[in-house]
């Protein structure tokens, strides 16, 4: 595990390409689904999207999204 | 699908130019429309684009409009 | 229609000075009037501004105004 | 009314300095008052500033006032 | 009354330094205090600052404090 | 007190370094403490922090904390 | 403990690397985890990351998490 530099959190991001992830929202809203992309300002597109409720439940299938970086509190991945 | 440089999330608005996408803002509000145009700043023209309420059903038609990228939470081709 | 650039959302700003729009603002405020300029913050000047209600009646008349950018959920010829 | 270059919206408030204007703000007050200087980020000040109430009743007379320009909704001339 | 250069609005406060303004804040709160400097983000230290109510009536004596210039409505010498 | 240059409001960060202060935030939450360090951001660390309710009273003992500087209303030497 | 330099903000994330922190964000949540990596924007990766309520009680448990430094009201070593 010898580094050549500081790890960083964006390398995060970049670990999870092509792997899911559940992405919590401003708006209390909750997404899962696949990492396809991501840039900078943390806009990260996902394939195979779905909207879950506060309890966790599929509120919504929304396939590919856009999702933009300004709305994100957390990514952790599942 | 060689690739000269990464994906970046961008890249799926290119994609969509000239296609339809649902897009959600940060008022709960969703519009649907062609998209003609987009900037750096997610600013996005539409055409035929109709307001969503919350059960999808068109509550109003807004034809051609300027979106400001500011109040997008995601994009999703449909 | 030859293009020698991709066209931009400003573009249609520019195509609309002189003529009527209507912009949804975020507090839930539309205002309508005639486009007499713009600038890169979306800062856009009305002539013979209305401010509507939610059912698209006519609540004040604002004669010119300069609305700020920021304030903006999207611009749309009317 | 030949013009040398393409009007801009801070044009409007160069017109309007020495006059009267109606300034709406973010948390629905309306400041009228008559406009001494501006800057680039449409911070204002008025001289003979009132808060008006959303029926356009006096609430307070406040004097000459340094507005801050990112609580502006929009600036008319009265 | 001769200038030199176009009155800004934060010569205003360079003019109330050492005197009293009436600060009014986003979150309804208003302060009440001597200038002792100030800078270009509108951050503002006070000198024997006041609390006021809507009503205008000092609700806590705050002392010396250093306010945001990000939370301020308007500034008014008094 | 002759000075050399125009005092600043970031001085008063430096002359309470190892002092206490409240930190009101916009939430309206009160936050007591001794400033160690901060940042041009208004980035405060505390050590000995206690959150306080509304009367002043002391709701949580928080230890040492980093504060974003974006949350603070004011900071006040006590 | 001599100093070659003036203690900044962000050396208290660089010493709490590997180390407990809790987080409070802008909603009223916490968020309790192990530090694993941050950037200049207090964007913070997370491990065996924790939501917890109000009274501090753990709501879920989220694992790895990268957290956008923009909902961040302090950070607090644990």
């Amino acid at each position: 595990m010898a580094q050549d530099r500081q790890e960083r959190p964006f390398d995060l991001l970049n670990k999870v390409i092509g792997q899911h992830v559940l992405i919590r929202l401003k708006n209390n809203v909750s997404i899962r689904g696949k990492v396809t992309s991501f840039d900078a300002h943390m806009n990260i597109v996902l394939e195979s999207a779905e909207e879950l409720n506060s309890d966790g439940e599929i509120k919504a299938k929304l396939g590919t999204i856009l999702l933009r970086g300004g709305n994100i509190i957390f990514v952790s991945p599942v």
